[in-house]
């Protein structure tokens, strides 16, 4: 691409470097944001900044928060004993919007991925084992997202606690509500075989 | 969307209303930011506030430019009577990426929409005219969408500048190079076949 402008090239370069957004997509934004008045560039511009140099991380679950300890380990109504293992924010987001946990969570901030240089030092994976060892946790659950990473990293946790014997669970594998059997993949199909229900537990949930 | 952090809501919401950018994308784009080293945010943050305060547009061609005339605009070889009127800047970097056209610009800013709310005032039609009307345009050369509202410009510019008696032309609608003649719509086949040029002509094109 050439650019009349190096202002504009130098703006472009910068909104392409984000995941996903190509040079034509960027060109599209930047331009959107100049026949915009000039305070919506001012205020996109201070909240990334704000974000980036003030957010916090919850002490104790490691999730995004704007104080020491975040909203949900703040609650005295939660119980602090039964601890979700997730991978980000996005996730506590989805599992909070379900209204059906009322536990801790515990982020990792990411998978054990080696193709991508991710070993288990780079997650919060010590402080979750810190905690078990010290006894405040007896149920811990596991919510990674089922691929091999996420496997994987289930698994490297598991081996850690396994010596101190709490309990451990994984959220249900299975075809998802409302689909239609012949479309599943088999893979999910037969977890969900081998990993089915009592019929009375169904209809309560 | 339920946020644990000020900031980071705060962040997504300005990011999501630029356009086709939903609050799962930025929510995504912005996490992208924060696992990224803090001087990425400052540098894109710094690159859109300059290139909204700092950036110009040609007096000449009313092109996004660093400097009072644009490059374009400033070369001696190219050929000043000869004007192309386009939308905006990506029709200028379009177009000269083809090394076809060694005239000067005059970018629009738009085109006349009145479903959007554009009217003739909204765009620089005015300094176009003005340019006609002193004898500075031999040739007008009309490369706007070929849409309703592109077509309307077209119009309405023509209509003001009819009385001056220039060249007039407007780039060819037709099949695209490679296409096939049977997925080609109707509309585009027929004016093709209205506007058809002499064969020795297409051969030397």
């Amino acid at each position: 691409m050439d650019f009349s402008s190096k202002l504009l090239e130098n703006a472009v370069n910068e909104v392409s470097r984000l995941p996903g957004i190509g040079k034509r997509t960027a060109l599209r934004l930047v331009l959107h944001l100049l026949k915009q008045p000039s305070e919506h560039t001012q205020y996109l511009s201070q909240a990334l900044l704000h974000l980036r140099n003030d957010v916090k991380t919850c002490e104790k679950c490691h999730n995004i928060s704007d104080t020491v300890l975040c909203d949900i380990c703040k609650n005295p109504k939660r119980k602090p004993e039964v601890v979700c293992v997730v991978e980000d924010i996005r996730d506590v987001m989805a599992i909070e919007s379900t209204s059906q946990f009322n536990g801790l969570y515990h982020v990792l901030g990411g998978k054990i991925s080696p193709i991508e240089g991710i070993g288990p030092q780079d997650l919060k994976i010590e402080p979750l084992i810190q905690k078990v060892e010290n006894g405040e946790i007896k149920e811990l659950i596991f919510a990674l997202s089922s691929t091999m990473e996420g496997d994987t990293t289930n698994f490297y946790i598991y081996k850690q606690i396994e010596k101190f014997r709490i309990m451990t669970s994984t959220i249900a594998r299975g075809i998802s509500v409302g689909d239609e059997l012949e479309y599943a993949d088999e893979v999910t199909l037969g977890r969900s075989i081998v990993n089915r229900i009592p019929f009375e537990q169904s209809i309560r949930g």
